[in-house]
Parts: structure tokens; sequence; C-alpha cells
């Protein structure tokens, strides 16, 4: 695929008149779309009664696309089941945990653990991928759209969970040994009888609320592998999926059985960082290194039960440019035509509804102005991989869903907050799922990891044995894999690991206690542990509250490497907070031989490329705040844009301002 | 019905012991009370069970009143069906949104477009009516009290739902295409697939919500009309309804079909300004320049649930003068005496349960010493006709229900804030329905009005050729009539008839635009068009933000008059916008010729009544304020209060003062 | 019982292997734990399966720990019914005023009204009490755990509802009347067709509501009595329930029943007066002086949902000693060991999962240290009696709750602010129920009352003929047993009690008023009533508003004392609001005589016992703010923790610290 640099818009040519194909290209090729993505909410289209199917209006739309150079992603058309799959059957419905069901009228109503669900999707998938099968113009498919664990409380949902049920735990007896059912006699009897967790007066027990969520996450992910399977049998094209990031999914499993990754995102002017952290988890996904931005906004989002605001001018060319630079090979609008109907009609797009040119239709064309400029550096170069890694659990987010203990902030925003102190602090870096290996990384940092599995324990030991340092962070390890407390000691198998012993646990928040190490002193927050260093090196101590003189960071020396402990968490929403973490990622980042940093201004984001050609490194450097910024260049390089020689040492960056600079080899 | 201006209260002496009516009435005499509301909540009273009818208990009370000087107005008692109707009837209960029903116990808990509902309504209301026919003292009828559309969800209503688009439609490919139902495969293939709108995961398509809001609204009106039908086989007097401005109901369609306009208002010492708004409104709704004030507190609304501020000592007399000043022939109380039990206990009254005077009752002994006094003045004049008419339709109000893109305003919020700018200003206005005719105007102001109806294009067209000028407000013209976009261009025909060509149009609020003419700039806020004056002579420039240089304001000749269009909004919550607006409609209600406008302090009102008697003109000033306000004379005036003359010029008014002016002829 | 003073701890060794019994032993006996409370949530071990009945593993416990010198209170299994109850029997469930149910997976999620529910309970709470009969170690037992009148509207309450109405009122139209249906024709033709107040649109008439929760509680204290019944067949020791303030549940009913009050309590550093309240409450419900604190966390709560912050140092310390102090005869941990696993798996402990003292062992230890200090002294007195009785009513608060008049505050937020006043004017006081003798107290206030039934006015008028002062607050008798209106006068027979005449009654809030009395002016709020003092002397007059120139208190002597009338409140959360208040209080408390009060700083308790012994007087004083206080000694007394005399006059007392100074003989 990677020929070119995808720029690209969701088109929905089966609303329209089909005399406006002709036009619509014409626009397209003003703006410089060369790849359209089609069919994802088309189901009722295709096939407007049972088993009265027909796609051929999407092969001679991809048909004349191609003639015209522009290439087509096939989505199937899942997430909108027509009426005729819903209409007297309120059973193939989703269902909430508050008992309410969705209805037709919306999209993704329907649940896909129902039977006929599942027939019916698979029937339309392989009518989709027969008709496509060896189509050139085709570069991809993608599986349904923005797929979320739903927790579906469905009946179809209770028989599938009782069997999983089974399946898992083979006895009841164990299930209830490993949930602790005892506590408040919730114990069962038998397997049939396990409740699904609709909302209660009083908590669930939190063993069968994650347990739910690992039941509904793996059934989605066998829905989305179907489909995969059946358009192999016809396709060679890769396959993806349209993450959204807000949603609840097993990203780690899905993309590791699909071919790319991709997502979909939506920020206002203010969320430049959310950008770069969604880019630095959706590359490193796959280990692959790339990710195609599916969807965004050329200018605002919308729906009709509410507007974003427009981004100013020139911020959709460094979402791009940022994108693009961070190993992303497509960037797609959604979309291409403003509907003029249906509960998305206020949404920005490129051209209106009357066939105008829109407000993004103009920042597209800068778009893609900046695309041809760059596009040849970076089809030679690759990111530069990163040396440093942080865990970034989706099945933790999933814990802290249950038990929400992070003082009225999510996993998220916490790993955020953490990323953005790496970001400023100009650290290259990875967001690694679980199971991703670290074999090229110098320094793993794994905070607020509930539960640790043996295999990510082990894996994460031989990398600290073969020179690693595992900086592990609080809470880490404080959970079982089923949702309960450890009983040999505080963090299980963490503590031996790193050398501790954690003599006391409980919130730090109020309780006046300061973590000092590096000779700065900051306030604690969240749950944490005191510790003794049993066989390794305090490196901080807590003064003041309840664990006065316990230390709260250890180092140990294991192998050629090191396991740090880091067991209470500085309050990073005050500024001390932030400078210890940054202090200490710092500290460990030196020592394990991280080179691949950068300085620049906070929120001035330098990205590098490097490869086999004509460049030695191609360096991206983005303001993206509205304060004017600069960066640092260790040599001499050319602007792709300017031309001009911008000469080592200090640049200054515009507000919202960005350049290209290339080193010559 | 006019010999008198009305001073009334809601009696429910079926409540009480009936010795009590004697008391009740020497009472009503010491107040001035001249005419009582009676038997809405009172079905079970008539008809304790199922055809065991008996309504000669109110005609006894009626005669007495009328015995005593006292009229009636009855009212039909369907707001509050008996428990026979619903006891092992739930099929009967409105079913909400959410799916849940209401239940016995409250009011207005069934469903109206229930067969066996429509049918007892309609068997005590006949019972009533012929009870009444020839009374005396009967001076009106009230159809069920403060009657909602209540987008009720039940199965007579989805059969009725079906039956209705059936009508609408024809066929369902129409349904199809006109709500471009393809969009998310939404289409149906039957009239009885059709969805009613329950809560959804994701909103509903705006097409299928404002049609069921239509088909609520037209079924509701019809269960009013087949009262009014009934009533008027027997009886001659006129028929109102008591609406609450406040709820979801087609009050224009309602009051055409009725015989006079009423209306329900209840507000704290700080809403006098709502009190004009909705005199303005529901005086002009027929055209006939009069209505009906039938509920509001002596005191302060309450129920168990939440008990209002009691009225500062005067507040009561500046509502009941301002409404009879504005077209008011009657001013009713809600109510006469506090009941004893029930959700409504703590609500104010005149009398309270143990048969004591309230605070209420003193000061409705000055509204009726006020009343006495400007009587003979004002039933000798009328309210002087506006020349200034602003469109403010409910069926708007819908579609910013469906799609509330109005930045956390209600369309209500927006057309307030415009009615207080114009109050400022001294203009003497009425706020339209669509359907009303524009003879008699100069200048109609059209904002936020999505859908533009030929028959309402046209008769502004005819309107603006006769002489008269219309400024067509921002988004008017934006949405279809089922809700959806316009495909042609951004605003269809106005697009036409303004002279103009929308070049963008997006959400202007964050973007930086400023609006500038008349000397003034002000911020761009909410959505709105960038022109090009194609046919028109651009008077208003955008500067900054996405459309630069783009026109904001244009006006063009036609006929005798002028269209004006206001493509975007100057932020009315910001100063600089609220002059600019003013600024805006002053120049033109100048340039149309408009004459009867006032100088005053703001917040104070000046009203006018003119006629063929002893009187000229007949001023009303009130001060709805706290602070000192003032207004200016053209004549020298005789006050009806002091006696005094009030010469030419500025004149000074106490904190909630007031004075009735007299100019003689 | 009182040999000693308790110190105990929740304990759940059903939960844990059985070897772990030993261990935990030894470390309550390092805590000093002396009692556990066993056996509350383990229903589902006692019966996995219908019938299949086995307790004999607690009374194993229980031997063990008499053994070893610890005693136990037994706990009936009740509010955790296992799988077995509610499988395939979803009619057994509470279900919501929303109609919803609750589920298994919680707790107390059946319904105690159901007939099965009740059945399998009496069985398994017999086997208990057969099973532990004559245990030597069993000193207490304890129904349930911290039961709430739910409301439930399942099928089974509906029938018991229908029911009780039948026997309350014997016919419908009683009831009718009662109620006055007639408002809003919601008259009942029979009992069967009454509803049960699910949530509606409009509120429901309060007499349905406020006759609902009555249904409810007496429905609940029935279960509870029930299973008292059953143990006393087998055993002799004394009978509790755990309540927790914070739900609905008639107390007073309940543990007049029982053989002792005890109580549940968490809060913050901040809760301290929170504390001193309910003290003054669960001591006075049985006029015994004593109760029991069976709950609290020995550093912080917690469940999956959120966990609150660990107290500071010494906290625990002062909320035991000021329960001791107070007429507490134990002080009981929630709980003694972390729960591995289940909703609570955070709650703060003694000992965590793993088996390690937490923060709150070693704050044990010092409240251990603390308890033998004062054992011997706290065992030879008694909580000296006070001499005013503040009228607390869960009746009240329920009127309230059905209908919150008090302006955005609950009953409870107004009686907490009223007994913090009293608390700052160093006032020695019972927080009494409506049947609570009255003999040896001097002055009674009872403000807020809304319902005051004839047995306790002639109670309070006897108390007032023999020399007591009753002091009637704002709103008490404004409201008939059936939450109507009165209809003779504003205040039903309060007013001729009082010798008064309301003139007006109304909300005062934001009108403008002030009351004036002992040279202070004050602003009103909240309803109450304009007096003309008929048969009493005025001593307090209102300027401004609405009823310038009323009385708002009034005196009238009555046999030997004085009957008070305060008809409208000085708003308290103003500060000439509370001085007005403590004023009052006062003024009259010097005038009945009261004599045991104190001087000391805001925040500061000055608790005292006396007896027969050793000691004159146990002064235990304690400061729970974090500033530094001070408080005023009568006469020379000695520290029983540092042995230091302390003389006569102030001492002063360091934040959160205490004393405790006995008065030798």
């Amino acid at each position: 695929m990677e020929k070119k640099l995808y720029h690209c818009a969701a088109y929905y040519p089966e609303l329209w008149d089909e005399t406006f194909i002709r036009s619509d290209i014409e626009h397209m090729k003003k703006i410089g779309i060369n790849c359209v993505r089609m069919a994802e909410f088309a189901w009722h289209f295709m096939e407007p009664e049972q088993d009265k199917i027909d796609v051929s209006f999407f092969v001679r739309v991809a048909d004349i696309l191609y003639e015209n150079g522009i290439d087509s992603i096939i989505c199937t058309p899942t997430p909108t089941p027509p009426i005729w799959i819903t209409h007297d059957h309120p059973e193939r419905l989703i269902v909430t945990n508050k008992g309410e069901h969705y209805i037709h009228g919306g999209r993704q109503h329907v649940c896909s653990n129902d039977a006929f669900v599942r027939e019916r999707s698979y029937i339309i998938v392989e009518a989709l991928a027969k008709a496509f099968a060896n189509h050139p113009g085709v570069i991809a498919w993608q599986i349904d759209n923005e797929m979320k664990a739903n927790n579906c409380m469905c009946q179809s949902c209770r028989r599938l969970w009782h069997k999983w049920l089974k399946d898992r735990y083979g006895t009841i007896e164990d299930l209830n040994e490993k949930w602790g059912t005892e506590v408040w006699s919730q114990a069962y009897n038998s397997f049939d009888q396990v409740v699904q967790p609709f909302v209660n007066r009083e908590a669930h027990n939190p063993s069968l609320l994650t347990e739910y969520t690992r039941f509904s996450r793996q059934t989605l992910n066998e829905y989305a592998f179907a489909q995969a399977d059946i358009i192999r049998k016809y396709s060679t094209a890769p396959i993806t999926h349209d993450i959204y990031s807000g949603f609840h999914i097993d990203s780690e499993g899905l993309f590791n059985y699909l071919d790319f990754t991709s997502m979909n995102g939506y920020t206002g002017d203010d969320g430049f960082n959310k950008w770069l952290f969604d880019f630095d988890f959706y590359r490193g996904i796959r280990s692959d290194g790339r990710f195609f931005v599916t969807e965004t906004s050329p200018n605002y989002a919308g729906a009709i039960l509410g507007v974003g605001r427009p981004h100013r001018d020139g911020f959709l060319e460094i979402e791009a440019l940022a994108s693009y630079a961070s190993g992303g090979f497509g960037f797609s609008y959604w979309h291409f035509k403003q509907h003029r109907c249906g509960s998305e009609l206020p949404h920005g797009s490129l051209l209106s509804a009357w066939n105008k040119p829109t407000t993004g239709y103009f920042q597209a064309q800068k778009v893609e102005k900046m695309r041809k400029t760059v596009e040849k550096a970076f089809l030679s170069t690759t990111h530069e991989k990163p040396q440093i890694a942080i865990t970034y659990s989706e099945m933790a987010r999933e814990f802290y869903e249950t038990e929400p203990i992070l003082e009225g902030k999510s996993y998220f925003d916490h790993m955020f907050n953490l990323h953005n102190c790496m970001q400023n602090a100009g650290l290259n870096k990875d967001l690694l799922p679980e199971g991703a290996p670290l074999d090229d990384y110098k320094l793993l940092f794994t905070p607020f990891l509930p539960y640790v599995s043996d295999d990510f324990l082990n894996k994460a030991i031989d990398f600290v044995k073969n020179g690693g340092t595992w900086l592990i962070g609080p809470m880490t390890g404080s959970r079982g894999e089923y949702h309960t407390v450890n009983t040999d000691c505080c963090l299980g198998k963490i503590e031996q690991t790193a050398g501790v012993s954690v003599e006391l646990y409980h919130p730090f928040s109020g309780t006046g206690a300061y973590l000092e190490a590096f000779g700065i002193s900051a306030p604690a927050f969240l749950h944490g542990g005191a510790l003794r260093a049993t066989d390794s090196r305090s490196l901080g101590r807590i003064s003041g509250g309840l664990s006065e003189g316990y230390s709260f960071l250890t180092e140990k020396s294991m192998g050629k490497g090191k396991v740090v402990l880091l067991s209470v968490m500085p309050n990073m929403f005050e500024q001390a907070g932030r400078e210890l973490i940054t202090r200490l990622i710092d500290h460990y980042a030196i020592g394990a031989g991280v080179s691949n940093r950068y300085r620049a201004s906070n929120g001035t984001a330098v990205i590098c490329r490097s490869g086999e050609g004509e460049f030695k490194r191609v360096i991206t450097v983005i303001n993206g705040t509205d304060r004017e910024g600069w960066y640092e260049l260790d040599d001499d390089a050319i602007s792709l844009f300017s031309g001009a020689v911008c000469p080592k040492g200090i640049c200054k960056l515009a507000p919202f301002g960005y350049d290209v600079l290339v080193v010559k080899k």
C-alpha cells in the first residue's frame, strides 16, 4: 500500500443521485483526495429485504473512482442493520445495564452476539467480499465502524455468558473461590444462576463486573474476526477497523488479528496533545510502526445534539502533518459531502449538501499542498523507533471502570497526564499494549496496572535481565486476574521482583504526606504503598502523614538491568508532582542510555524519521499551542517548505506553526 | 363579554362543605372578584362511577354566584380522569420516550389518543354542555387545563402514528425519500415498521423526531376541537383554553379553532418582561388584540416539591395593570382558597384553608382598586396596534428541540432576548405566529425560523411588495419541512428572495469573527452564512475568523418595500451585540415609518391604548425594575390615580411604580 | 453486659481458611479487641441450598474466641439471601418507585414483605438462635444489618398495602375524606384501586406518599420484631440492631421493641459534631442513657465505587472517647480483616488481606490504651442526664421527604444546625423521639414538627403544667396526621395552647422580613406564621416584608410552666440568625433552671458523667477542630492521662486534643 501518503475522505454516493458522482470526483481532484472510504452504513441499500442482495452500485462507483486515480477502502455495512432485522424482533436489540433496549433509528442497536444478527452479517459481508474480490482500486477493507463492547444484557448474551463462564472455570466451585462469592452470600450453585450485572442499589462484586467486560470484549472481537475470515477467502487486500479511542474494546486483540491499525479522532484546537497520545498508542499496537487516521473532521464535528467549534485556519494541517510524521500512512476526513438528512446533518464536511466548498474544503487543499511537499521525504524514511515504552493497558482501564479509585479521574486522564510530562521532557516514546514485545526498548514504565499477568511479568524480567530498566508505577500488581486483592502480600510477585516489602497501603490524598527524592518534595496522592527496601536500595522517603519514614522509591539491580519501583504517586496536578515525575523518568532515561530525545518548548512536538535513502533524518516540528515556541536542532537542516537552511541551535516557531527539516547524509 | 374588565379566581367548591359557599362569596365581594373558573378537575365528582353522571352541583353553585353578580367560566374536567378509567387499564396511560408510563395520582396521565379516553371525555363534556346550555352566568368555556403535546409512545399512538404517516405520505417510498432514511440504513419497507422515537443511544433521524412532534400536536388539537364541537351544540358562550407558555402545543392552531386566547403565567418579581413577552404573543395569535390571563398566583406559586418566593407588595398590581393595558380583558388568580390536601396544598391563594385572608387577599384588593380606576378608560379604548411584527413560531421551537444548536440556549431564550432589546428600544410590537396576516404592519422580523413554508414566504413577499420591510434573521430558511438540509442552496428560496448567495455556512462562536455595521463591531455567534450580495447591497462585513470579508447584512428593494437579510447573529449576550441589533432594528423601524414608539428607561414599559371615546390616548407606564425609572410624554396628560396633570416631557417613576395617563381629545 | 467497655470488631472468619483463626485472635489480643460481631452476611455459608442448614462453624469460632476471653455478638444473616431465594423468582425482589427491581449480587435486594422471604428468614434465624441458645460467650444479638424502609413497590407490598389501608381506615370513603382525594379527581372506589406511589410526572398526593412511608416502616419493623421473638424463645442475651442514621426507618419503634440501641457511623475528620448529634439521639431513644457504636472504620471507609480519606492520627481516639463518655458501652470497627474480594475490598480494616497490620491497627491500639485509662472511671459513673430535650422526629423527616419545603436543606440539616448552636452554647441535651417521656427535663424544644399528635401535645402540656418550658418552633403543628393542612386554624391545637392566632402564614425568605427580639434583628426564612398574641405576651416583632408588625415570638404561662412559640425561623445560615436562636434558647434555659451547662470554645465538647462511686464527676473534654481550643473547669480536677492537677478556670486544649478530668468527692 505505501507507495503514497493517502489523503482520503468518507464517501456516501448511495445517498445521492448517481449523476453527482462525476462532479464529486472533480472536487476530489481539486482537493487532492486520492482514496475514499465507502459502504459502511449501506446495508439497507445493498439488501433492502432479506436475501435481496445487490452490491453492484458500489463496484460501479469504485470502478469510476479507480479510472480517475482514486483508490477505495471498502467497509462492511454491519453497524447499520436494516429494519427487517429488528422489526418484530426486540430480542435482537442491545439491552443496557438498566434493562432498557436500543431500537431501530440509530446504529449499532442490535446485539452482535445474537445468532440471527451474526448469520445475516456474515452473508452481507460475503456478498461484498465476493464482489470486490479482485478489484484493482480496493486498497483495504474496513470491518464495521467504531465498534464498542457494549456489556449487553440481552438473553443471547446471557446464554453465551453462562457458556463462557463454564468454559473458563470448569466448575462453579472454582468460580465461587476465584470471585470470593461467600462475601455477602453471593455464591452460586450452578453457572446458569450467575447474574448479568444489571444496575443494582449496591455495587456488584468487582470480579463479576470485570469478567463480564472481558466476556463482552472477547465476543465482540469474535464477530470482527469472523468478518475478516470471510473477506480473506476472497481478497488479499489488508483489513482494518476504524477504532474510536474513547470506546471500550480490546483493540490489541483486534488489530493483531487484522492487518493494520486505524483510528478516528475528533478534537478541538486545544487537542493537539491528544493526537500525539493516540499516535503513540495506535502506532505501537501491532509493532509495525504505522497506522491510518480513518476519520477526522475537516472543520468541526457535529450532530443534531451538538456541534463543535470550527478549527482555526491551519489546525487541520498540523493534525495531518503530525499524523504522517508519526507513522500515519493515511489521513481521512469524515466526510466528503454534508448529509442532507439524518442525525449527523450539521457535521462538518468538504462539500456542503448544496455542493459548494466549505471552510473544510479550503483547509484540506492546504493539507494537500503540505502532503505533496513532504511525501517523498516521508516515504523514504520511517518514524524513529522509540527507546521508551509506557505500558498502556485497555484491560487496566476496565479495572478502573469497575473500581474507580483514581479520585475522580480516569485511567486515561492519569496516563494522558504522564504522557504530557514525557512529551514536555522531549522523550520519544510508545504507549505499548501488554502483549507487545519489548526487545527494542531501553526503558519500560508500567504505572497503574492493577493486574500483572505472569506472561507480562516474565517478559519484563527478561527485558531487565537483558539490560532494560523497568520502572514499575503505583498500584501495579495490586489486584489479581479476577479483580481481587492479593493475600500473600500487597503487590503479589511485584514485591519480590522489586526487592521490597509493602508495609502499609492506603490512600495518600489529604493525609499530609510528601514524597522526597531528587531534592524535590511533592505531595502524594492516590492509593500507594509504604515500602521497606528488603533487597533493594531506597531512593525516596515519605515524610508526614500516616507512613512517615517509609520508602516510596526503590531500585534493584537484576541481570544487566534494573527494577525500579515507584510505589506512591506524586500529585501530577501540582507543579512539584510533575517535576518529580519528570526528574525520575529523565534520570532513568539517561541511565538506560535513551538517545532519541529532543529539546523544545512545552507543547512543541519534534517528530523524527530516518531511513536508508537520501535523508539522514527528517525532523518535523509542530507548535501545538497559541504561544510562540522553539526547538533545538542538533545539525544544520533544510526546510522542505521554505528551502532555507536552518543552522543548528535554537529556532523559533510561531503559534500553531510547523516545519519539516531534512538533514542530508 | 367585554362590558367589564374581569377580575377572576379559580374556585373549587366541590372540595369543601357546601356551607362555605355563602362565606366564600362574601370574601369574593370584599376583594372584587366578578367571575370564577370552575370544574376543571372535578371529573370524579361528576362521574364517580362510569355513567353515573351528575353535574348539578356546579349548576347550583353557578346559580348562587350569578345571583350575587359573579359570572362563571365552566371548564371541562378532562385533565383528571377518575380511577375507573385507568384501574386495570395500563394501556390507557401515557408512555414516555423512556418507555415508562404515568399512573393515576397526578393529572393528565392518560393518553388523549386512546379511544376509550376520548369516548368518555366527550360524554362528560356533553353532560356539562347540556347542563349549562343557557346558563346566564356562564360567560365562557374552558377546554381541559394546560394541555401539552406529550409525544406519547403508547400503542394507541403507535397505530395512529402509522395511519397519520400513511395519510401524509401516501407511500413508504415517499417517506423514505423525504426523510433521507438511507442514511444509516434506516429505510422502512412499510408504514407499520416506522418506529416511535423512544430514547436511543444514538440520536434519531431529525425528520422522525420533528414529524412525531407534529403528529402529537395535531392529535392533541383534534381532541380539543372535538370538545369544542360538542359544547357548541349546546352553548353560544365563547370557548378558550388556558395555555401555559412553557408547554409544547400548537397554540396557533388551537386558538384559531377556539374563540379567544387565554394564558397562565407564574413568575417572580424579576419576571415582568416575561409577562410583556407573553402578552405580545397571546394578543396576536387570533389577530383580535385580546387575551385573558386565566391563571397567576396572588402571592406565590407552590406545590409539595417546591414553593416560590412571595411577590413584593404591589407587584401583583403591575402584573394586572400590564395585562389589562396590553389587551387582557380578564385577570384570574389560581386560586381562591388554599387546598387542604393534595400536591398543591402549599400554593398561594386568596383565602387560607382555614378561611383567613392571605397576603394575596390584600394584594388582590389593591388590584381591584386599580382595576376600578382604569376600567372606564380601558373599556373605551383598545391596545394600539403595533406596526412591528416578530415571527414567533412554535414549530420553530420544536425544530430546535429536535436539533438544539443554539449553544445551550433555547429558541425562547434567544427570542426573549431579542424582545427585550426591542422593548428597551421603545418599540411597540407583536409576536406573530406564522399564519397571522401581515396587513397592518410596516416591519416584519423573522429570525431563527428554520423552515419557511411557501405560504409564509409568499405572504411575506406580498407584504414587501406592498411597502413593508422584511428583516430576515439568521438560520431562517436553513431547514426543509421534514427537517432536512436544502440541496439547491443553503437557505433555499430565501437566497433568491434576498438577492444573495451564501458562500459559507458554519458556526461562528469562537472563530474570532466580528460583524461590522453601523460603526459597530460585535462578536458573531451561532450558525450563520457568509454572503455574497448578488442582487442586493451589502451593509455589513465579517472581519476575522473563517469568512473574512464576506457580507452578513444585505438589503434589496422589492416592489414598494425592502428585503433585508441578517445572516449571522451578533452575540446578544454581549453589549456590542445588543447595540448592533438595536441599531439595526431601529434603523429599519425608522425607515419603514414605524410611528408608535416611546422613550423610557430600560425596564419601563409604556403601553398605549386609543379609541373613539373621550380619550385620545390612554398611556400606561410601569417600571418593572427595582431601580428608579423614567418615561417621556409627548403630550400633557392627566393621571387617573392622582388626578394630577403631567406636563409633556420626562417624568420619573419609582421602582415598581406605575401610572395611567390619559390624553383627552 | 456492662462489666466492661467493649472494644470490638466485625469478623468474617467464614471467608478465610480456618487456620487463620488462631493468628487472628493473636492480633485481636495485641490490639485489645474484647468482643466480635459475626455472621451477619453468611446465610449462604449456613444454608447453601434450601433446608441444608449448618451453623456449627460459627459456634466453633465463638467457642475458641470465648476460650481466649473474647465475647461475641451474633448477627442474623438475613440481609444477604442466597441465590436459591431469588433465582427464577423475580417477584421476591425489591421494586423501586421507578419500577426497576434490584437483583442478586448486592445485599438487601429482596422484599422483606414477601411471604417466602419471611418464612426462610425465620427458619435460619431459629437455627442460629437454637445453636447459640446458652452460649456463654454471646453477649448480644443483632438483627439483620442497616435495615432501611424501602418503600418497595412489589406485588407483595401492593397486597399488604391494600390490607394495611383497610385495617387503618375501615372504609374507602374514610380514606378519601382523610386524604382529600377529590382534588384532581383522585378518589378511589375501593381499597384495591389505591396506587403505589411510583414516580409520576406530577407529584402524588402527599397523603398517599406519607402513608406509604408509614406502611413501609411499620412492615419492616414487623419483620425485625418477628426475628427478635424467635431469638427470645431460646436466648436471654439482649437484642439490638445496627442502625445507620442516614437510612429511613422507625428506629424509635424498633429499639423500644429490642433491648438496646446501636448505631453505625462513618465520618471524615470534619465530622466530629455529627457524632455528638448521633450520640445525643441514640442515647435517648430508649430513655436508658446508653448505646453501642456497632460500626465505624478504623481508618477510612470504602467500596469499589469510592474510598474515603484516612483519618488523621488520633482522630479515632476522640471518636471512641466521645462515644464512651456520652453513654456508649461498646465501640466496634468495621472490620477486622480486609476482604480479599467483593465490592467492599478497598474498605479500611485492622488487618490487611495479606495479614499485615494497617494504619488502623495502630490507631486502634491507641484507642485501647485510652479505653483502659478511662474504663474504671466511666464504669463507676453514668452520663449526666440532660435537662434540655429537642424533639427529633423521624416521622417529621418523612413529612419533609414528601414535601421538601425547607429551601434545599433537609430536616436533618436544620436540626443539625440547631444542635450545633446549642452545642456551642454549652448545653447538655438529648434529641428525643416523640414517644419518649419528658419527666426529667426542664426545657423542651420542638421545631419543625409538622404533625403534633394528641398524645404528644398532652404530654407536652403536662410537662409544662408541672413546671417545664415548652419552646415550640416554626412549622410545628402545620400539618395533620394524613399530611393535610388544618382547616380550623393554621397550626391546629398549637394556636390555642400557645395563646395565639396566626394571622398570615407564608414563606419568609426573600421578602425582606426581619425578626426583632433580645435586641437582635435577624433575617427570617422558611415558612412561618405572623402572630397575634391573643392569650400570651409577644416578645418579638416582625419588621419589613409582608407581615410587618406582627409577632413571631410569644410566651404564655400555663400551670407551673411556660409555653413559648417561635413561629418564624431566623436564618441560621447567617450570623444574626444563629445569635438570635442562641440567645432565645439561652434565655429559656436559664429561666427553666437548666444547670448542667459548660463553657468552652466552639467545637470543644465537654461531656460530664457522675455517679455514686469514688468520683464526684468525670469530665471528658475533646477539641473536635484543627484549631486550639479551651474549656473552663468549675472545680479543681485531675487528668486521668497525665495525672496532673488541673486547677479550676480556663484550660487550653490542642487541636483534636482531649483529656478526661476527674473531680473527687
